[in-house]
């Protein structure tokens, strides 16, 4: 809120809440990564290669000449029958398709779930660090977030549960995270989903990236452990595309209804359109034959990225995961660099990415960022991590 | 919030907000119309065969084979550039394109106005009755929301005046207003803008129907007489189609920034394969040629239902109005006879309709109704409006 804007134009007052709202730190360094003739790790977008534009063609097509009044006119708030009944089915675990919600992406489904749950003063539990656009869709419904401990495997389930009094969920992202593309383990999972039903805290897992796996599919999600308990969000950005803006949520009967309500306040609902054509993309089989396009793809950026990491980095004292799948993955520089010191270096190089610090709900820990390594090439990634090896050896070397 | 619910399934506590969520009544009356065999005057829907199927086709071919990939790629939350341009060169008052802020269909403009306007207390005018989707948008926001004062013109300057100290903004349709029909004359726009001025009260203009007007367009919009203080929505729901939700914002600079953010939490942003295809339908004046053939469907319904009203109504002591434009006519029953009274006889007489009730922010008149014209045939409107005809004078003669 900027006052003096108040000031000159007498009558408009803003919400409480709109102070909590900012322009997104990522989407200030996108505009600056987006110049040409730079190398940028730092976008979160899937790889456009990777659009099945011929099946859209062919859908948009067939829609339009079969049913296009219907798919033309308002719709349903919970969403097209035939697409719910496709989510249910593609769900490891028993779903009814009365349960599914169509949303506009699943970001509007965290938006959803903070306007249901979240009161001024709630607490809400997060990993660290999360996903950036959960704290920006929780903001305007002013909750207190705390971050809790995390490691290689996730969420610590002793500091979770220590954390859960009192609180209206945690939000967790078990595969491939947002933004440090680790996944939960087995054993942690079922760790985390006991602490959780014996503190009485309610989950609230997002699962955009479980199907982008690289060698073997991840372990179950939470919600097929304790459906109750757990609100799942899905989408199908990153396995089909995101500018159809297509999610879901698969709630429990206890905030089913609520969601819905929500739902239809926010947009009365998602485009029917849309969701036809989506339906019809996914008839016989077609993720079956697709999605491993993908999982290859991301497959072969992240092998080549490591590789050029393990060549160029060595003896910085440079840190590094090995993500399972996903599109991230999330360096640690050695100690007395911060990436918002390296970030103008390594743009002086053409290279781009994403500091980590504005993934923490509490207190950053500066020496983190996040490289993508899905929309780049195998050279680019070449070229790119040995001018961000160079921008961070010139600044390690000069102390 | 069923406390049921919330006792067999422990941690689940909802926010306060989601007490003030509840399914729609409209929503409710709608699945009994939908019967086989109903005539239904009930629907807020445009008419389907409105809907230009083959200029959407075309558009989503041209739209994939040109640009597939990037209309399928995440987008700006501001919206499509192209787009933007086309809504500020349709409005009949100089807007920036950079002032447009493209949503998910009007609908989300209002809960984008809520979450940036409105804080758990606040004070919001609205006409009387209003429109029922605007009250649920803003409802989780927790505001007190207030009837103005209003005649078949819309709202008495002099109580907006009264009433106007204190409160966030006023909320006014003018133009063929969901629920009556009824349009607000040039003189009482003036006097409404330069109350709300004198009182430094902000405006939130909603105008999806002004484009179907039947004889002269409508006067020019309040938002055209004080931009600075006036929040414009509008939408492609009523002169294209409803299905792919793609409604638009027009703010002044002091409240521009904070919708922006609080669209971006919301959704990321709007479909960008949406707003290309509807990008492209526009291009080479559509609307000017597609419009006046929705103006003369809806205009030849419209004129079929006063007839059929003159013709069965009459020495029943019912009342209605002649709208200028739009889909809706409201009615009001004589003294001692209420539209929920009136619903259940003419359901048995396959006819439905709209109790105007739940339009109402305070104490409602429960002897209104309100009839849409526009998905029924002429055919279906005399039968209907016959049918009508016999239920209420069924009930006026049994006193």
């Amino acid at each position: 809120m900027n006052p003096h804007d108040l000031q000159t134009t007498p009558g408009w007052t803003l919400a409480r809440r709109a102070e909590r709202m900012n322009p997104s730190v990522i989407r200030e360094i996108l505009k600056v990564t987006e110049q040409p003739g730079i190398i940028s790790f730092a976008g979160g977008l899937p790889s456009p290669a990777t659009f099945p534009v011929e099946a859209f063609r062919t859908a948009c097509d067939k829609v339009l000449r079969d049913d296009g009044t219907a798919a033309l006119q308002y719709a349903a708030s919970e969403g097209y029958g035939p697409l719910r009944e496709a989510v249910a089915a593609m769900l490891p675990w028993p779903v009814d398709p009365a349960q599914v919600l169509i949303t506009t992406g699943s970001q509007q489904g965290l938006d959803l779930v903070g306007k249901v749950l979240i009161d001024s003063g709630s607490r809400v539990l997060v990993e660290t660090p999360t996903y950036l656009g959960a704290l920006q869709a929780f903001a305007p419904m002013e909750p207190v977030v705390e971050g809790v401990a995390s490691d290689e495997e996730g969420v610590d389930p002793t500091d979770l549960a220590a954390r859960a009094p009192g609180a209206r969920f945690a939000y967790l992202l078990p595969n491939f995270q947002n933004p440090t593309g680790r996944t939960m383990t087995e054993p942690r999972r079922q760790a985390v989903v006991d602490a959780a039903a014996a503190a009485g805290l309610p989950l609230v897992e997002d699962n955009p990236y479980g199907d982008l796996w690289f060698d073997a599919p991840p372990p179950p999600p939470l919600a097929a452990r304790r459906p109750d308990t757990c609100i799942y969000l899905g989408s199908f950005s990153k396995i089909l595309a995101p500018g159809l803006r297509l999610g879901f949520v698969v709630a429990p009967a206890a905030v089913a209804p609520k969601l819905l309500q929500a739902k239809q306040a926010a947009d009365l609902h998602t485009p029917g359109f849309n969701q036809r054509v989506v339906a019809e993309v996914l008839r016989d089989g077609f993720l079956a034959r697709h999605v491993p396009t993908i999982r290859a793809r991301y497959k072969a950026q992240r092998d080549a990225m490591l590789a050029a990491l393990t060549r160029e980095m060595a003896g910085l004292g440079v840190q590094w995961n090995q993500p399972e799948g996903g599109m991230f993955l999330w360096l640690r520089l050695p100690r007395g660099l911060t990436a918002a010191r390296l970030f103008p270096a390594a743009l002086e190089r053409h290279v781009a990415f994403v500091p980590g610090a504005p993934f923490y709900a509490g207190a950053p820990d500066d020496r983190t960022l996040r490289l993508s390594f899905v929309t780049v090439t195998t050279e680019q990634i070449d070229t790119g991590i040995a001018a961000l090896a160079a921008a961070t050896r010139q600044l390690v070397e000069a102390g």
